[in-house]
């Protein structure tokens, strides 16, 4: 059971890879490596598409990259150019008709596609497409996006696809593999991240720049929001469009999704959540006074707890340790094994919890339930008082952006107020980071960011989108 | 491997299965057990659709059936109608992305298709239909036929389907599910086979009798050439299309394909098959004299062997014993292990075969290859003379309507002459059956067959349908 | 499921290969290729062991020979010498510690062995060896034997194991694979088979002449009751042992278990098949006058039938086909369903069988539900009467050598007399064939058969044995 | 590929676990519990042994505990007492013959045994076992205790354990179970680690206290060097043998293996390591001048990292990131993918290391390789100076007592001296913690430790024991 499930935390739906390099031949290998890197953006499937003298040749399955791959399997996929996907889902059932990347053949060519974001639009666009004659095979905006390319008046899969995103809206970053051409995009407000490196004469496209490094690859620059790059033969070339819209950056990727190690416009994740828990220390005044230790909850929490400790000047201990080994949960815990989801990832250091009043730091709090167990073991272990610090503000709203913040009734936050949510957790106070000071950690160096979650205030119109398909439409399950 | 692959026997690409029954919830079972009885039909994948609630669920993969589900996944798979397809490719590779039922969307709702036979201008129609924007993720036919129904300006499916049959060519045996909807379609010809059944109150088709046999289901009758069925809870409504083209029933269904135990028409095959050999006998002539023992090729030349025996008065000898274990060949053969695919499949009685002229009787010759093996294992089991009898005629032409006779090229009966070719499969004589003499086994049951394979006389314009699309679109592949 | 259990046959212990040829390196193809020809001797579990460089090597598991091995596995088993053994429990669960061949490491070095039989003293001498302080994995005769060998006086293995064997008593055909030496040994009444082959410098030990022809090798002669061979570098030595003894092989291997193309001191397994048919024509009488045709339960009864159409001058008919693809019974019949285990492998055809009188031929009845439910297929396929002929006595007796002929609670025919058992499986007559019937056909040939299954005249003392093992002794299970 | 693999770093060879809880039944899911936190300590193999009304019922298989066993697996392991084990292969191959427990019978009945540790007299006592006709099925020293017990004079198991223990000298923990009884017991230096919880009424028996904690049972205390207990329904027994050995604990278990939530007699083991990056850092002395950032190696250099910074005042920088997921490593690097192994593992973060002056603080070195790639990649990453940091002394010696330190030729610390090491490895400078100063971090908390992988000064003889067993006897190994 991946991490994030038993975490509560927002899922991310999806990475995305590709790279174009007619030098070399191991697109394959590279991408496997790229989405290894990429792996914490989703656990659900994992596929490879990549262009060999035959065609394009896609391997895509569910379950993790590890083990969708191996050597056998990434031999066939050699090849000079090709795209990669993580997924996560954020439909309940998991989908082997939803794996990405889709592979179409349409008048234009064979076109592969992977996405990481959503389209409010989507469901709008595919009854339309649907009442021109279109056919679905799963119930992916991707698929709505192949559908636009192949009708659209150009002839070129790059000019067909930059007249597709007239069309939609909402959250996207693609990448598109061609015959010929490698294409990455970005939605005019950049919600999700697209970056670019170089690896000798080779353009590589990924979500983060930890996929760059993995392959040795150079960063060069972010995608910019409403930049389509076309690469190929003759190099690089960018085309805009609608520039005139304000860049929202999803601020989630730096409170909780990226890598620590990955940075964007070249802002280290890790120190943006260090100063976020600084700020968080700032902002907890006269309480740190009742604080003997900073606690942070691993892996999620320590990076921010790290800044927490150096700005109020507390020590800071690690009083739970995680392990290492993820383990099943077919366990029907009994009495004597509480909070056993928990446990079986998190064990609490007694020796340095006891009798101690303990700032616990996490990096967001989604349903509570994890909270509930983690503030619940630290009282076990012998914690006097268990104040709990979050480094980001309460969830308030659902995200319409490619991020699984679970309905809005399960946002804690939008049930209860501070105090409530304290109470049901059973921490002894609970603090959160005010938007305000959350900004002010990353305003400096992003030009705007979207904090719909916790604001309500949506810089699109939300649609009816991903709801209406599942809701409406039945679901299209296939084999894996 | 499959046994065909050794056999070097033509390959029928697909079963097809479907029940229509409001009064059970088992309809996932009943497939399964009808694919296990069709199973003979095709080896590479297996797939079943059934209307459930919340949609038309789909569960498909590479592998036998018996491979394919188990029963967790059967119990998914409850419902009240549904369809199933086995499958075997005639490309070279093995496509997952290949694989039937499909599912699809469109503004009509969610149909699956499941197909026997191929299109004579299935290429034709698919670049047709992508330049109107359409886009196809597989090679297959049947989506094609999916887009011609999405297309059509009817607007429910019975009727789109019947309305897309005007525009399709060559040989098809369709079942198709709707949310509430059995369908049933016999191409005007009736190359392929497809049979009714009755269940209690339910109705089931299938592509051979033994499938309504396994579940307890009775044979009302053969689903017409030019005939669509729609099933429903009003019962079955029947419609017919171009009723003036003559039928052409496949032939190699009786020859080979078939299971001994269907019938067609209330036609046994095996009781064909002998009459079959009953007439190889008469045709034989004086070669009969040099005979002592007629010994068949297990199991395919059984039935014809028995027959050729009873006509002839000759003693019939299981010389050659199968066994009933598949072995794989990944074993590289030394000098002593001569034939040894062949061998790990058929091993000979010397008491028997040792000094005695042999009738050896097979149904039918392909490449030429296993004939080889065999009749050299028989000569060094000390058979004295090995005077192979087949009871069809020489195959000398492709098929075009859904049965793998390999390139022509390949058939050894397109570049050799019969004494060329007993020389080079070793036997001492080599006796096909006429087409006339095999057309009247069956004539007077069948309307009309197609023999196109043995004559060249193909009943419909061959198109360049799967090769132009196998030589000019690149394979679309995908994990399975 | 395996064949044999769907079937209700006596199921076989254990299959077993040696081969020994110092002038090649491919022992472990040939083994995988031998055990494969004897898979029907045992389908639990599969093992190969082959002397290398280093030491011995050893491969078990549970499943079929092809899917215990792949070609990587077998490219580690590479070696001059080995043996090989499939294996079929006899007790109600399998034990991935019961499978074989064994290997142990004593003062005299390396030992592997391989073992078909079953000791009827084997669970006085396992006390007797635990009273001495010896340690058991698993509960295997296997294992006693490997512990008299290491316990034995004389220092080199072929004496001490010549030496143990003066203390083992009952059925064991066995093949021993030291460093340097293959032996093989059959006990003093030859109950299981044991043949010997040539493959060019090189000798083989089968359990059955057919896995001799699989890889080419030539048959040399049968190794006698109460012979042990040990082959090394300076060839073939034989000793003999208990010489006093009678020969008493087990009529069950001619009547079922062996394959038909196998042969033991040259009489061909078919051919005797054909004539317990003959015999059971004879015996008939009568009887024969009601019948319209023989129709043989495939495939275990279709030698026997041909012989007996022949005797009798009626016609042979396939009446029922099986169906070559083994299925999984995990459905739940429903009503329609009747008869479903059998349905999934049997199927008759109806035009045969409608009207008609018939004569079933089947080898042997077990427990009688098999039977039961394929002449109640018969019937609703319209048959008129069905007399069921059996080629073999009432199986009366459990059997203790090495044969699962179940308690002998379960045997039908010790419960029943012969008009009861016809009723109880709805078949309108019911003959078996007499004692003195099968033994004229075999006794020319062998010098002396076991028949204690059908008369309980068991040629050594019964101990306790196994039963006691398996009572008194707690399960010793390992995973797979 | 295991972390350990990949980090270079000692590998412990096993982990034990077991249950004695008459009151409930689900010994097998709380031992799945157990080694799943015990995973850190092997993770090749994993087995669960339960007493249950039949008997003694063993699965086990060569993976991560998460592999081996499922729900359905679990359910079938249901009992009031049992034992666990996993493994790591201290030889070159990983032999499923050698997973534990192994389970035998002996004429004192079912036994089941874990163990821990190493035996120097394992050789000898299998040789002296061998003589006196035992025979071995592994070149386990678990399997030489059995023996043992079976020989031994006495009736009941404990008294011939305890026999026992008089002859075989080394490491080892062993947890064993019989019908009714769960025994532990540690060795008279007590080399390994075992501790006793409390679980209800229940007893649990565990390598490390995070095995307690995960099911919820509460700490006791450890087992004593030289203490035998005996649990069955009349409670805890103990017996004390060879009480004048003084304790040699293995210091590794401090400085690497245990897991930093686990506790030895109370001693925190994360608290502990703090303490050697203390001593690190007050015996750097003026080299601190030249450091700007403590950086540790994540996961094993965290603890000795904090207190490094916190003694010396240094500010402590995440500046390497660890992946949480694993990843194969079949890819072939090319010339830009330097350091793959090490990178798919860890990512530099450049906005850290950049121009810094890096203290770079590990737990020890073994082999060097990993420490080199690091160091690379940190200057890769723009580092000036990396001074590394190691919380322990040298590696000179080879382990007898259980740990794989690999051979002594590959331990770098026993080729070179530091400086060479040093410069070897690329780092600008090598400080390793003095023996001494190791001592004083445990001294004042434990009675004795081991150090004679630092000191080659052995508590023990050490015999020729697994060496010797490895190189005469050839290999045994067997199928999973």
């Amino acid at each position: 059971m991946p991490y994030e499930i038993m975490s509560g935390k927002p899922r991310e739906e999806c990475g995305v890879f590709g790279i174009f390099s007619p030098d070399r031949n191991d697109a394959g290998s590279l991408i496997y490596l790229g989405l290894h890197s990429l792996q914490h953006r989703g656990q659900e499937s994992a596929g490879i598409a990549v262009s060999q003298d035959k065609g394009i040749n896609l391997y895509k399955r569910m379950g993790l990259v590890d083990n969708v791959f191996n050597k056998s399997i990434i031999e066939t996929l050699s090849g000079w150019a090709g795209i990669g996907h993580v997924r996560y889902s954020t439909t309940g059932s998991s989908l082997a008709a939803n794996s990405q990347p889709i592979l179409i053949n349409s008048i234009k060519g064979q076109v592969a596609l992977a996405h990481n974001g959503n389209l409010v639009n989507g469901y709008e666009l595919r009854i339309a497409l649907e009442k021109k004659g279109s056919v679905f095979h799963s119930t992916l905006d991707t698929e709505v996006i192949a559908h636009l390319i192949a009708r659209s008046q150009y002839n070129d899969i790059p000019s067909a696809l930059l007249d597709s995103l007239k069309t939609i809206e909402g959250a996207y970053s693609l990448v598109v593999l061609t015959r010929d051409k490698l294409i990455g995009v970005r939605d005019p407000r950049g919600f999700r991240p697209l970056v670019m490196g170089k690896l000798g004469e080779g353009i590589v496209l990924a979500s983060e720049t930890c996929a760059l490094n993995i392959i040795g690859a150079e960063y060069v620059r972010d995608i910019e929001p409403g930049e389509m790059v076309v690469i190929d033969e003759n190099g690089v070339q960018s085309y805009s469009f609608n520039p005139e819209v304000e860049p929202r950056f999803c601020i989630f990727e730096y409170i909780y999704f990226a890598r620590p190690d990955s940075s964007f416009n070249g802002n280290n994740v890790h120190l943006i959540r260090k100063d976020m828990g600084r700020q968080l220390a700032r902002e907890a005044g006269d309480l740190l006074k009742k604080i003997d230790v900073v606690v942070p909850v691993p892996d999620s929490g320590i990076s921010s707890a790290q800044g927490f400790a150096e700005e109020s000047g507390l020590p800071f201990q690690y009083g739970l340790i995680k392990n290492r080994y993820v383990g099943r949960t077919f366990i029907n815990p009994t009495q004597e094994m509480r909070n056993l989801k928990v446990r079986m990832k998190l064990n609490p250091i007694k020796n340095i919890i006891r009798g101690k009043n303990i700032a616990l730091i996490d990096d967001s709090i989604v349903r509570g339930t994890t909270s509930r167990q983690i503030v619940n073991m630290l009282k076990e272990a012998g914690a006097r008082d268990v104040h709990l610090f979050v480094s980001s503000p309460p969830v308030t709203h659902s995200c319409y952006y490619g991020l699984d913040t679970s309905n809005r009734q399960e946002l804690i936050a939008s049930r209860l107020n501070v105090k409530d949510i304290a109470r049901e957790i059973g921490a002894d106070s609970l603090t959160y980071l005010s938007i305000e000071g959350l900004l002010s950690t990353v305003e400096r160096k992003e030009k705007g960011c979207c904090v719909a979650c916790f604001s309500g205030d949506y810089p699109t119109r939300t649609g009816n989108g991903k709801l209406a398909l599942e809701k409406n439409v039945p679901e299209i399950k296939s084999g894996q």
